[in-house]
This record gives structure tokens, C-alpha cells and sequence, in this order.
């Protein structure tokens, strides 16, 4: 942490930050400059709160040099974390997995026409909404456990693993039973309760990347995760909120390279919820994959307009199967495969 | 809702909209334009899913004109809902009404000489945290039940009621418990199992604005709360995410004047994390009651250079009192006034 | 400027570092902390270009300490600038300016009725548009030459000296000419070319902020007039860009005290365009002026609904009568005063 | 355009609206619906300025349903705009176009170096800006006309068409004398006396999309340029300003595809502007080439560590070379190829 100060900052006030950051425990470090003296506090353990040094006198501004961040950190952990949440479906690796499936679980009938859809077009997991966090109290929330249920009938049939969200902590325990993979939605990034407990589980976490998160602010959450234990997580990146209104969120790709760079985590990217218009995540799923991601979530519904949420932004199946033989194609291009079908899945005869 | 179709939208286009919109129960009056048809949805109860119709071919956009909240409109219910957390403490009326008090509960002797303090200079209630959501799992997360019991002690000194935000549906049965007013934070704006939570509660609940949330979003949220049956809903700006990093957040004191057209909830505003920074809260609050918000929230500390969270952008307790004073000649140039603080208080040697 | 190192960067990049500095011309001193090493670089001018070291092996960061803006600042020169537009009407003293009139100069009758209108209730200077910057080509584009003549008639009848805007170089030296302040408006912040030749003329300047522009922006292009000779300016915060469409802009109010403090130069603000919608101008110009701004500028029209620009944000002139009513109530609360209409306009006839 | 009635205004209200859209010379349809009226206006030349309307009693919103530009839309006309720069340099193909260079020009030796080394990797066109626009009125502002005079030089020595920047008119006039291309900026995006100006010429434009500008703003703008009868046009995504600051911009892909599907004009990408940061361009510019780009134009520097201006994000000539060749993997796994350069170069001994 770097202290500035004022260039009118009298020498008593430079005294009094040095004594405060030595009765925090810190040893300080005063760099008279040209205009202006800055002190280092040296010993950051990433516990030091600026604020009470902020306050003093002569005080201009603190800067933090080391990052709030540490275990999720690269610097801490130099080779990447590989996240497997099925025999064969690993996140981390040179592989790119492909995770599809309806927005909402709406009967037995869809979501496991929707699984052999995707198998067959060479997904390598089903996602598929149990719990609907939506934004009007009068909308669908969801089949809750029956959809979990489902979802579980989906996996036995095609042999896909089971990514579904959960949005309290009574909800992630139901998850955990059911499926391979808890994801925590953007919405709930901050809750810090929900991460806690996601945190003391035994089950991969995707965790999605909230809508006015900066890049440091998901870093933490997810630290939040691993602080309790569980280093089993995946990060996505799905649109943030911007000032054009021209598409649902700004889907920011760039967030795969400095993610993939300042941590160890894999991060995966939702075209789907990341542009919110169908035409769209076709050239942006190849967008994602060719900037680096380790995997993408997209939407794919069998009959997108009869879906009960998110019908407008959903890939028909024929339309999924194209994309996924143009992700190969670029995949190659830059030195990566897609993840293949996991083994399992040819003896049940899809 | 509306339906506007592409320029070269088919008639058979136009016919299936017209079909989609009475198989979901509507009545459909395609308008002829000059370069394009919009269809109208007649009937719009506020559950209407424009995805699925966003999603057949021909279609532009769906444009929303109906506002998707009901139960917090004011076309809904015309004069101000009033918010009464103690005798004599009511939002939503002519008067002002100040809470005041520390970012986190840190000790008895902390919060109850905050709490004097307050009261002295004009508060009429009292905040203090008692869980605190923290970007660091590392930092100090509040005293929990514990600070709850020193709040209670406050109150009891001081007669002052108190707000105190809940993290999780299990710390807002033990707030319930103990304080006046249950505070959702920004973070939670969007914690769907939280604010049905307490929208089953019979307690006054301050819904704070989240940082990316559109005011819809933030209506959207207290109607959630309403939904369940509690209309004892205090609103707050505090802040949004934008591309400037000088300021913490950047205030949206338009929201005040926009919410109230829009809603008979109360609003108030929140200049410390608004702002971030001690030397601004005071104008801000000042520009907030000018904007006509029905009080503000804001952070005093007995001792700020030593307080475990926020110091840098507390009040001193006597820059608090000269702000008070402004903020009373401010209240009167506007035809308004500051709720004086409780009845009660007289008696208990303040 | 500080450049913070690697943690695994070797003695080679730190040397590297120090070397490039001194062959800027600069003193290096490397910080070694905990974790990572700093190397701050002393005798800073304002014209370091950090890029050339954040290229090296091993740097993770460039900070910058210094502010990149020298004349505007008010570390450079402590007391406040005082820009005198017209006799008795100054900006940066105790008084609050107020300047008012339509968006565009429509016809002599519109400009000098309005100009009558503002001055009777209380404006001390006039604005209006006959350079207008719309979005469309094909919009009302203003009356150019003409529309500064019948602005330069509106001055004789009222005394109210004038404020209107210019779009290029030539445009610029036509206003000088016949307006008391040169308008540089937001699309046109970070015009060079403009800057450089309104820095050249000897007129008051005033410099709105652009919509993507942080507070460091906004200084910066006064910097370039400035640095040009021309000292004569103030700034103006008009509502930047945000995620929520609700607002024309978002009306950034904490822009005011946070210039006033980093800055010598007077800072109004524009609640017309920060809002744009005529029943939000009413709060937020009151806002303004609590929270510091030393000037307000507002679209007042005599008949706003036959308006050719921005008729739906203009105030009627007996809404605006009310409002100055208000803001001089408001002005006494914190200890200033509007400014009063130029002596000379008592020999008009007003 | 709609206008929307609030649900409690008059039948005299909704009769004003209908006459005033009357008299400005169009049809009023009123359209009763469940709970509120909304009145179509119906002849809509995308001349009008709904302010008028928006100010009138009742009125609760009014809504655009056509787009305002014209010229540039695909619904004005359906077959890309292919723009020539130079022989064989087309954008708005199935082929990819690739621009690179320096950011400044700096001397001759520098620029002619740069220009080879790129077109060996295999760019079609040459960058390098001769009129800078910077922040900071001290930092360096290019060669000026000297430099365009060794822009034309390292086009002689290498075949590739030469695109650069223009600050005003006189540098336009200037830039158009030796180059093939002339740019404008993201500062000058709304400098409409600059988009009169190149509009009225009769030399290709690259238009940059400004830091806050929506993707109707940008096209607003080429609309400007059109308007005056030029409408060899190419557009550019460069990045916008987002809340996080770890990069420079955030650089939005998805704008390309949405481009494309409502202009008829060829749209490329930046990813160094868009970045900000030289291991982010690369993945980056994949991306943009996976998302369908047109072109792409990226920051190459002989020796980056040297650079005078945005050293930290340009390419080394072999990080480039690298680069093309995973574009133009890329490029044939979506059915595309990269533009080749130009055959007069074979010619010229490179």
C-alpha cells in the first residue's frame, strides 16, 4: 500500500502515517519525491483496511499495489486449476467444454429432447434453470426440486453432467445432491452468505461474473469460495451493464485473457446471456472461443418460441450443431479441441 | 406491449404474431404504418414474456409500455405510502427524517457514544452494522448477534430506533429481532430469496439501490417485497458503478425526484457510500434534501482516524451537527422540515 | 509516476527499469517491499509518457501520482480564479451566476422575449444556440450568424451579457465577436483544434464536460486552453453517460465540490442536459447549487411546446421565477448569494 | 414514433397530441389500449424531433420506432457498401482487410521500417498518425505535415495504401492530399463540422466510434458523412468506457455483428485502442475476426520500448507476423480469407 500525500502535507502529518501504519502492526516506508513524500507500508498481508489512513490529515489518496486477492491468485499458484464435475469433462486444460441447454427446465419431456439435442450435437454438458431468479415476482420462477429431478433424468439418459444454479443456501444443498455443478448467477455474486456455503461443499462452483463487477470484484468473491475451502471453481464472464441499451448486457471478452492471466482459475464465457439476441451468439460463442476461453454456456431450446424464459436469445439445435462445427475449426486455429462426449454416453445409445 | 415489425416483415409475419399473442391469452391490434406495422398487445397484465414473441421471424423489437411493477406505482396507489419504524419516525411524509450513526457496530461503549452523539446533533434514528458484507473475506464482517444486543443498548440510551442491514434470511429473523428497520444492502438488491424473506416479515424494510441497478430494476426488487404482502418499504439511492474511479460511486440524486413520480414509496439517499469520501458527504447530503429526499442516511463516527471500516468517509460528530443545521435551512427554502427525534428521548437524560 | 514490479521480476527487469528512467531524464529509486519491489521515478514534469515503461519485462503496473493537468490545478495556484464575462457578472467570487434562455435562437422576437422573460425573474446572463450540434443532419441545425446577431439585440434591450456556443475555429472567432463567453460543448470536449484556438482569443471560455469524460478529462481540456494563454475559464458538469435510459444523462453533482477542490477554476452546472426532462431541472438545479456549484445555466423558453430543440426540458418562465425563489433561499442557507442582473439593464427599461 | 399516454390522461390531452402531430404535418393514429392510449404518428421522414410532443400535458413517453439515421441503413439499402481504398484494398468482402503501423509517425527510417515489417507479416494497409490527438497538451503531437510526406514515402517503398488521421478541416485537406484513407477519431466522432467536411470530399473515411457513443450514435454520425454525398464510409469498433479500469477501454465485439445486420457500410475493429495492453491485442484481435470484422487495424512498432507514443500496447513485428497467422486460420473456419497485399508491391522489391 502507497500513501500520498499532499505537496502541502507539513512534516507532522507525513509523522502521523508512519505511527498509524506502525500501530497496525506495518513497517512504513517515507519516499520523499519531488512535489510530494510518499510512504510505503511494507508487510501487506491483504488485511490492511486504507481507510483508516485515508482519513488522516495531508492524506491525498492510498493506492494498493498488492492485489485484494490471494489464493485465487496466479501469483500464489502458478499453474492453472483444472475443475473436473464429471469423469472425462474438465475445465483448465488445452479442451474446450461446451455446456447447453434450455434456460429453464420446463418438463420431463423438453429438457431430455433438449440433452439428446445437444449430445448429439456435441455438447459436452447440459445447463438448464431449476431455481429462475427473475427480475418481475409475477414471472416463472421454475420447477425448483421436480426440475432438479428432471435434470438428474436428463443426465442418466444422455450422460451429460448437470450444471444448474442455485440461489440461497437451502437451494445449493439441493443442487449438490442432484447435480455436478453448483452455478451461482450473476445476481447473487455478492452474496457473500451463499458463497460461504457454496464454499463449504464438495462440489465445483461456476461462478458468474456479476453485472457491475470489475474483474478484481469476481476475483474476490471467488475468493470468498476458496477462503472456506473449495478451490473447485469456474468463473464466467456474461455481460456487464453498459450505457448501450442496443443489446441486454456488453459481453466483455476481454475479461478471458486478464482473468486467465491473473489467476489460476478457468473462465468460461456466456454468448447467451452475454448479448441476449440469438443472431448474436453464434459470432460471439466464435469470439469467445478465440479469445481464449476455456469453455462456453449457451442457451439451446428445442422449440425456442414456445420456451417459458429466455425464448428470444435461445439457439435451435440444428443451429447449435453448426456453431459447435465452426468452434472446432477455430479451436484448431489457435491450438486448442473441443471437449468430446464423455465415454459413458455411447453405451447409452444416443 | 408493442410489436414493431422489420419494413419487410410477410403478412404471414404479421399473422403469427397476431396468433402468438392470443394463444398467450391477449387480444393483438396490428397497426399499418408507413414504413413498417406494429402490433399492440391489449390486456397487458404486467406477466407478459415479450421473449417468445421477440423470437419469431419479422420481428424488430417488442418496446414495453406498461411499466412491469404494479403494486409500487403511484397509478397504482396515488398518495405516499408512510413508513413508521418507532413513534414519531415516519418517512414519507413533509419531514426529514436523519439516520445517523457508524459503519459497523464495534463495541458497546462505540456505537452508544455514536449514538449520543448523533442525537445530540439532530438525528432521529440510528444506524451501525452488525453483519457487514465485505468485498475481502478477510476483513472485519461485524459483530453479529452481539452487535445487534449493543444496538438494542443504544436504542435504550438514547431512544433512538435503529437500522441495521441483514445479510441472509436467518439474520434478518434475529435483525427482526432486534431493530427497527431491516436494511437489504446493494450488494442484495437482486437476492431474491432474501427480499421474499422479508417481504413475509411485519417489519419496515430500507431497500438499498444496487450498483448496477436501473431504477425499474430497483422497483422491480421493492415489488418483490410487496409482493409477499409488506409494504413497509423504505427506498435509497446510494450510488452506481460508473467509468469515473474518483468517487467510489457515482450518486444519482435524479433517482430521488424520478422515483417519487414513479412510486408512493419513500426514498432517501445515502451520501457516504454515495460518495466515498468525507469532504463530499457534506454537500452531497446538503444537494440531496435540495433534491428533495424524504432523509438521508449517513456515517458519523466518534473517532473516525480509528474506526475498523469506512473511517475515510465518516462524519465527525460535530461536522455532523453544522450539517444539520444546514440541512434544517435547506428543509425550509423548500417547504419542508427535519423530523425531530423521538419523544421518548427526553426522558432517558440525553 | 511509481512502477510497481512483478513479484517474480528479476534484479535484471528492476535494473532495466531505473536505466530507462535515467534515460528519460529522471531519477529512479527502486522501494523493495514484502512481496514486490517499486520503483518510484522523481522529478516528474507532467510530461512523462508512462507507456515506454509499462512495455518492459517484468513492470505489472504504472501509477501515476502526479496529476497529468499543472495550471489548472490548485496546487499550482491556491486562490480561486475569478472569470468576469461582463461587468458585475463574475464567477468564482461568493455569488451565484445564474444564466438562462432557450436552446436555440429561433427569431429576434423568441430571443429577445425569453431574454426579458429570465432577466425579470432573476438571470444574470443569457444563453442560446445559434451554432447547434445535433445528432441528425437533418435536424433544426440553428441560425448561424444571424442567430448571434439577434442574441447581440437581446443584450442591448436587456443588459444580460451572453453565452452561447461555437462548433469550429471559424465559428469561434464569429461568437468572440458578438457573445460575452464562448460555449465549447460536450461532443466538442476533447477537440483539440477548438481548444488551441479558444486558448489563443481573449474571451471567457466555458468548457463543458463530455459525456465519457472523468473529472481528470475534463481538467485536462481546460489544460490545453490554458496552456495556450487563455485562463478565462469555467467548467460546467452537464450529466454524463450511464446504463440506466431513464435520464437523457446522469447528472453527476459530486463533480462540483471534487473540481472545486482540484481546481482554481469556477464550476457551474447545467441541470437542463444533465436530466432532460423539464420536472427533474426544478430539483436538480436546487441540488446543484447546494452542493457548491457557483452558477447554474437552464433552458428557459416562453413557449416550450413550440420549441424547435428540446422543448421538453426547456422550464416555463414562471417555473423559472419560482426556482430562482427557491435558489436564493437555498444560496443563504450555506452562506452565498445570487448574483444580481447587470446594473446597467436598469437604464433599458426592464 | 409512439406516443405513450399516462393512464390517467384526458380525452382533451390525447386530442392536443393529435392536433400537434398534425400540424407538424403528419398522420395521428390513437390506439386505446387496456389501461393507457398511445397515439402512432404515422409518415415518420426521420425529421421528427419528438420534443414537442414529449412537452405536451398527458404525455407519458415517447418512443422511436423508426430508426433516426437513413443513408446508412440496410433497410435503405440491402447490399454492402464495398469501400476501395487502393487497388485490390477493399473492405465490405468476404475478404478481410488488415491495417497496421505505429501509432505516431516518428521519422522517416521509422515509418519506412515499420511499413516493411508489416507488410512481410502481411498487412494490406499502412497506419501511423501524423496529427496526434493527445490527452495532455504536453505531450507529443505528431510530425504534422512532415510526417505525412514519409507516410507517402513508405507507401512508395511498399505498395500498401497509407490510412491516417485528420484533428480539422485544414488537416483533412492536408491528410487527403497524401493518403488513401482518412480517419477520424474517437475525440471527433461528434465534431460535426469535421464530418461536414470529409463528407463533402471525395476520399474513403474510417470513422472511429467515440468513447460514449451507442451504436445508433456512431451511425448517427456516418449519416453526417453520407448526408453530404460520400459514402465510402468503414466504421470501427476501438472500445468504450466501461467501470473498470484494467483495461483501457472495453473494447465491445458484439457491436459487429449489430453493425452489420443494420448498415449496409463494412465495420472493423481495433483491438489495440480497444485494450490497451499488448497480450490482450492478440487474443483479441482473433476475437474480432471470429465475430465477423471486415478488417481489423492494430498498433505495430520496430522497436515498442522506443515508441513516443502508446509504446505498452504495440506488437513487435514477429508478434504480428504470428497473429496473421491465426487470423487467417480463423478467417477460413468461418469461410473467409485476409485481403492480400497489393500486387504493385511485388514490384517494389519487398
Amino acid at each position: 500500500m502507497l500513501v500520498v500525500m499532499h505537496n502541502h502535507a507539513t512534516p507532522e502529518d507525513i509523522d502521523r502515517v508512519v505511527k498509524t501504519i506502525e500501530e497496525m502492526g506495518y513497517t512504513a516506508r517515507p519516499m520523499p519525491g519531488g512535489t510530494r513524500t510518499t510512504v510505503g507500508l511494507i508487510g501487506n498481508d491483504g488485511r490492511v483496511d486504507g481507510s483508516r489512513v485515508e482519513a488522516l490529515p495531508g492524506v491525498a489518496e492510498v493506492i494498493h499495489v498488492s492485489k485484494p486477492y490471494k489464493q485465487v491468485s496466479r501469483e500464489w499458484r502458478e499453474e492453472n486449476t483444472v475443475v473436473t464435475i464429471a469423469p472425462g469433462v474438465s475445465f483448465g486444460t488445452s479442451e474446450i467444454v461446451l455446456i447447453a441447454g434450455p434456460c429453464s427446465v420446463e418438463s420431463e419431456e423438453q429438457i431430455v429432447d433438449a440433452a439428446r439435442a445437444v449430445r448429439a450435437a456435441g455438447a459436452t454438458a447440459l445447463r438448464g434453470g431449476a431455481f429462475k431468479p427473475r427480475s418481475s415476482p409475477y414471472s416463472f420462477q421454475g420447477l425448483g426440486k421436480r426440475g432438479l429431478e428432471f435434470l438428474a433424468l436428463a443426465r442418466q439418459e444422455t450422460g451429460l453432467p448437470v450444471v444448474t444454479e442455485a440461489l440461497d443456501e437451502e437451494g445449493a444443498h439441493l443442487v449438490a445432491e442432484y447435480a455436478d455443478c453448483i452455478q451461482i448467477g450473476a445476481r447473487n455474486m455478492q452474496n457473500y452468505s451463499l458463497l460461504r456455503a457454496v464454499g463449504k461443499m464438495r462440489k465445483p462452483v461456476l461462478l458468474k461474473r456479476g453485472m457491475a463487477a470489475t474483474i478484481t470484484d469476481l476475483l474476490m468473491s471467488a475468493e470468498y469460495i476458496l477462503a472456506e475451502g473449495n478451490d473447485q471453481v469456474i468463473l464466467c464472464e456474461r455481460g456487464i451493464r453498459s450505457f448501450d441499451t442496443m443489446t441486454r448486457n456488453l459481453f466483455d471478452l476481454t475479461a478471458i485473457p486478464i482473468v486467465q492471466r491473473l489467476s489460476h482459475l478457468p473462465m468460461i464465457a456466456d454468448p447467451s446471456h452475454g448479448t441476449g439476441l440469438r443472431d448474436k451468439v453464434i459470432p460471439m460463442a466464435r469470439a469467445a472461443v478465440a479469445a481464449g476461453a476455456d469453455g462456453i454456456i449457451v442457451e439451446v431450446h428445442p422449440t425456442p418460441d414456445r420456451a417459458l424464459s429466455d425464448g428470444g436469445q435461445s439457439l435451435y439445435p440444428d443451429q447449435f450443431a453448426r456453431l459447435v462445427t465452426e468452434l472446432r475449426a477455430i479451436g484448431t486455429a489457435i491450438g486448442r479441441s473441443l471437449a468430446t462426449p464423455a465415454g459413458t454416453a455411447a453405451t447409452v445409445g444416443v
